[in-house]
């Protein structure tokens, strides 16, 4: 996205993103090393941005917002890494690049996928120790920590990705489906979202609207993903087209046509969009935003 | 163990075992069931009662510590299960029982692993919801919790797993050897006391001396592990005999000999009853634990 405030804060959370693993001993590097080698594949980074323009957007200090924004990011990398496994989606690649079971061997790839996983637990605790006698500052953190912790488990993606194994060359109901999308991915959106707003300090009305917002970017993001499955470039994707239809996975075109995935893509990103109208010039970046996701090529 | 204060911890954690799970979706019912499968497996709850036996020891209600020591055993849980997995350990049984792919399969098993992790974060973070307006009361479950992931993560437990699945069939080093069961067995130990103390308010001489405590016979633990794997019961420990050794993995028997195994158990046990001497009656339940778990069969 070429939006100047998505390029400031794709930088600055890229710029930051190992800063919050911890301290590795030489002894166990290849784990630091394969957890690196997936953390800077080069993917948007959408939910460490979500994270920071959620928190700017609520009148917060992005920068106090970066371990939250980069444990997202490190939860993000470990759900691909798990997902791209051989018992799972077995994909060879990913942005381009071979997954990480294929350069570092399934084992390493489970064990650097937990990794990360604790890593952002253990990036978001530790910044809480540097305000434990300052409540208001405190709070928002275990709040936002909460809606991170809510929207990556089994209530979130975890329950998501289940759905979406089980489902595989099943039949599939057009509801089932949305709970997949919402659980799979609409569930980490809404939590990047929620989370920055609690660090921004947002009054509940706000943080209801960013909420919503955030439900429907969510589901829109992953009907954009099910049609450019269809109908992407592969070289930009930097992986096979085709390749959900092939694992027998019920997809927004196979279940209601490709004329009402478009039209389900444009009324969810309309109501995004129109969601941040009352904020002004204020809410232009998730309004443009709203629009690019929409019609992203990768 | 038969003493009487393990028995009641062990009952209390295990009564509540699944109370800090998440209400899941039956949409996602297979994730609950796989991770209700292993949680349920049997076994010893130790990390669970450290957590409880700590926080009393320190003075605190062990009611209060419940979602952290149950937490505690959902990291451990998840850890067995992808330990279990065949790209790692490759094992069928596990307590007596088939291993969790075994049962669920091994897209299943990655996800109530990741699940399991996930949900021991999402449990201690919504239990400091509770508390966002006593800072009294909200510090010691933030110190519990950055405890808790630090012993799970990339300077604790998963850097020992790495370091145990680099290993095989190679040369190890006996200060090698000390990385990995430090890392992979004695983090968590530690991680359980040190959290049982903060939450109980323990002060600073208290809890060095329950983590030196702990880092001993975390330490003891995995040798009498390794111990078991030459001489113990299959009947008793439910796996068969010999596994590590025939997976190329070093052990303490492998690497010391069998008279410096056991001579090692014996001073780390002795290290770790002797710490407990200046605290009188009240550190007879770590005493003696100590002492069970350099005698314990399984």
């Amino acid at each position: 996205m070429k939006n100047p405030q998505y390029q400031e804060l794709k930088a600055l959370a890229q710029e930051h993103l190992l800063d919050f693993l911890p301290e590795i001993d030489p002894k166990s590097s290849t784990l630091y090393e394969a957890m690196k080698y997936s953390l800077q594949a080069g993917g948007k980074m959408l939910r460490s941005v979500l994270v920071l323009a959620s928190c700017r957007f609520a009148g917060g200090d992005v920068i106090s917002a970066l371990p939250y924004a980069c444990a997202m990011e490190y939860i993000h990398t470990y759900s691909l890494i798990h997902d791209d496994l051989p018992a799972l989606d077995n994909d060879d690649l990913r942005r381009g690049r071979p997954t990480n079971h294929k350069v570092f061997g399934e084992d390493m790839a489970i064990l650097a996928g937990d990794g990360l996983l604790s890593c952002a637990f253990e990036a978001m605790n530790k910044d809480k120790l540097l305000y434990l006698d300052d409540l208001s500052k405190l709070k928002p953190r275990v709040l936002a920590a909460y809606e991170i912790s809510k929207g990556a488990g089994c209530r979130g993606m975890v329950a998501g990705q289940v759905a979406d194994v089980e489902v595989e060359n099943r039949p599939c109901s057009k509801e089932l489906l949305d709970y997949i999308h919402i659980n799979k991915t609409a569930a980490m959106i809404m939590a990047a979202i929620r989370a920055g707003a609690c660090l921004g300090g947002a009054d509940s009305k706000m943080l209801n609207d960013l909420t919503s917002y955030g439900e429907a970017i969510g589901l829109a993001f992953q009907i954009k993903d099910d049609i450019l499955d269809v109908m992407g470039d592969e070289a930009l994707l930097g992986k096979p087209i085709g390749s959900d239809a092939e694992q027998g996975k019920p997809t927004y075109p196979i279940l209601h046509g490709m004329d009402a995935s478009m039209a389900r893509l444009t009324e969810l990103t309309e109501r995004a969009i129109a969601l941040m109208e009352p904020y002004g010039e204020k809410g232009e970046f998730f309004r443009e935003l709203a629009e690019y996701l929409a019609i992203r090529n990768l």
